[in-house]
């Protein structure tokens, strides 16, 4: 045992300090992509214990790699080399009591995402985040990775609904940033700047989130599209009657339908017909008095009689609710059951995604003739989980897959966009940033790196290339 | 004339680069405190010139101050030693045809805001940042203070706004950001931080911003409140009742109603009984479908039956809606020509406001028995503007300043809010940051300085200290 992994044991306890078969847990991804053998994990209870770890590493030499739920899809939370610290949040999972007339509550930053918006609903609050992972993602870690979700369009992403930090900077040293106001303009905006550092900038503690009222009308609905200019045009519509009031505008198509239904078990389609196109819609509201389920029934017959939707269903139940997001949340879960696939991360400007759609699929069809697209995500920003599985014949993603990221990547930044939209970079696309990204660009974000963590002790490879 | 006049002289032509008399109206702020004598303003016109600019001055080891409209209240936009060149962004007020469907639109640093918003009237659309200075206030100033205003509670501020950034580094190199989508996590978040940077970290030139369909539907309505629990109360009632729908909720107390009525022409108070506090309230709809209207007037009337309120009035056309706005928006100009003031802009979480406005006043009235407090503010986000008239026996602020400055702001820290709202910090509160910030906080602040500006060619003395 090494002179660091004894002094950890001795600081953290039993509990505190995980090694061999006990840090197994922590030392991969789970796409099962990245991750070398850590010298141990460890687990502190509280800031100060985090703060202590630190010091102790950097005295050590030793690199630490912040880990939340562990379920980045870019190996953010997992070690480049062997030997590192893995520094796990997850026993820090305070909640408070919410303040409700100030709309804030202070949590831990191991909090799992479900267990805070399990803590809210006795209060009439929600906290707006909602994205496939919610169940094992902690809130340090959607920190870290400014995470997006279904609900980013209409609340704003993780930085969005930051109000205040507490992070342990580079040198052990605890930067208490935990106010709970939306303007505090007292310098540069640093509770900014942390969210999607991805660990590499400091070390998250606790926060402030930003918490709203729960809505009174929920209404949630199914569409069958027919082609892509209907989606663009449903969308449309749904923005100028009901703009205000959508939480979800969820798009996929119909091989990610099928790849679920075949793979996922206790899924219900309720539809009669099949399309091309659909939509999850979903509609709340803070006040009773607003017509929700008038206007959403509206717009679907209106859509009806233009033929722009061929089929739809509204929710009756929760229940019902439940299934229709099933629908669409096991749909990478069925791709993944479908066998190897390649996963990409893409945002356009919402009025550009029709174009990126059938460009993109035209370059997969260039590059790998026969690949099946699967292209699902959120309208309301334009972001595509564009993931793609083998050609029914087979086939091999490694020769193309880098070409295949730089064409979609391009393609996306020419019309506006990002290739790297809500789960950051991590270790998957630090290449990818260095040739899609003006070399001013990427020099900014090393003179960042290099200011708050010189020496290299946080998350080294991954964001920026670093020595470590 | 010194030879890096010449340059630019040369560089930039006769309406390019003012001295003298010409240049005398860029070189003090608009509260006249602060502007020491420049060497000259550089007015750029595109991001070409704007990177020789800053090439030449750091060639010439010559500070730059960027300038927009020159409405900071903290002398962020003027130089605080003779001799640096002025940078003002005026002429780059390019304005595209916005992108509807992707809620976007890219303009140029020079725009003043009140342009953008009379650009956008024709295609039903608004950008939704208003605040008293959007006669002259340029979008390159508003997104370098992260301005928030009046609407910042619904629609967020400035950095919430900014989809896209193109930014003229220390070196003169560009940082084209100008990007469309809200989801674009390649590394740090890099237009947020520049977002607020009060021009120390570079000189933004274009950016990219979002835009919102108009409201189909306005609700305006002045209430007076009896006492402070009354303002907590309606704010509590309002949220709960129609809190997806409040666009503007600004508070004033009888005491700047009084200075507005006093000093400023044209103004009409509409009540018929005078009360110690005042809530002007504003819903907006992008449904024409929801009963704004009925949900006013019921919030209304339950609040006088519960005697929360005790005389109020609803706009039943635009100018009577122009003239319960100017009420609250021609306080600051009748406080100024009431004569002396001390100005505070505090932020508290939104259910702490009642507590700081209360121990707020004794605060004030320990340190300077008498002073005449003004408390106006936007209560959806507990933004204070604190400003304070000389007592009626009249008085001298120097002697107390610093140590109401340090009351008010040390008070707003312990309900976990700022000293600095929407403001910033400019030259005025530098050393405020330095009391009321730990160490820690303002060691971060620098390093971030002196990674993106070395050398200090931006804005010195402003945001952090540094030896310019």
């Amino acid at each position: 045992m090494s002179g660091l992994a004894d002094k950890l044991d001795g600081l953290l306890g039993r509990k505190g300090w995980l090694t061999g078969a006990d840090a197994a847990g922590h030392a991969r991804d789970w796409l099962d992509r990245y991750g070398e053998s850590p010298l141990g994990v460890a687990r502190p209870r509280n800031t100060q214990e985090t703060a202590a770890v630190v010091k102790a590493c950097r005295a050590a030499g030793v690199s630490i790699v912040p880990q939340g739920g562990n379920t980045s899809l870019c190996g953010a939370a997992v070690a480049g080399r062997t030997g590192a610290v893995i520094l796990s949040l997850a026993r820090m999972r305070d909640i408070s009591a919410p303040d409700p007339a100030s709309g804030a509550i202070e949590v831990g930053a191991g909090v799992v995402l479900a267990a805070l918006h399990e803590a809210l609903e006795p209060h009439d609050l929600i906290f707006p985040m909602h994205l496939g992972a919610e169940g094992t993602a902690q809130i340090g870690g959607l920190i870290a990775t400014n995470a997006g979700g279904s609900h980013a369009a209409r609340y704003g992403m993780m930085q969005d609904l930051v109000l205040g930090l507490e992070v342990v900077l580079h040198d052990g040293t605890v930067w208490d940033g935990m106010r709970a106001v939306q303007k505090d303009n007292a310098g540069y905006q640093l509770r900014r700047l942390f969210c999607g550092a991805e660990g590499t900038l400091g070390v998250v503690t606790r926060a402030v989130l930003k918490v709203y009222p729960a809505p009174k009308q929920r209404e949630t609905a199914l569409l069958a599209l027919p082609d892509l200019a209907a989606l663009a045009a449903v969308g449309t519509a749904l923005r100028a009657e009901a703009g205000e009031f959508i939480s979800g505008a969820e798009f996929f198509c119909d091989l990610g339908l099928d790849l679920a239904l075949r793979h996922v078990q206790g899924l219900d389609y309720p539809l009669e017909s099949r399309a091309p196109w659909y939509l999850l819609v979903e509609l709340t509201a803070g006040s009773a008095r607003v017509p929700l389920s008038e206007m959403l029934s509206d717009i679907l017959e209106s859509g009806f009689e233009k033929g722009l939707v061929s089929d739809g269903a509204i929710a009756m139940s929760e229940a019902q609710r439940a299934a229709l997001w099933a629908l669409r949340e096991e749909q990478p879960e069925g791709q993944r059951l479908e066998g190897p696939q390649l996963k990409h991360d893409i945002s356009v400007p919402p009025g550009r995604l029709e174009q990126f759609l059938t460009q993109g699929a035209a370059l997969c069809e260039e590059i790998m003739p026969g690949v099946r697209i699967n292209p699902f995500g959120h309208l309301g920003d334009g972001n595509t989980h564009y993931n793609l599985s083998l050609p029914d014949a087979g086939g091999d993603f490694g020769p193309v897959k880098e070409r295949l990221g730089l064409a979609l990547g391009g393609l996306a930044g020419e019309l506006g966009g990002s290739f790297a939209a809500e789960h950051g970079l991590g270790r998957a696309k630090v290449a990818l940033a260095d040739a899609l990204r003006a070399p001013a660009e990427r020099a900014l974000q090393a003179r960042i790196k290099a200011a708050l963590d010189p020496e290299g002790v946080f998350n080294p490879g991954v964001v920026v290339r670093t020595g470590g």
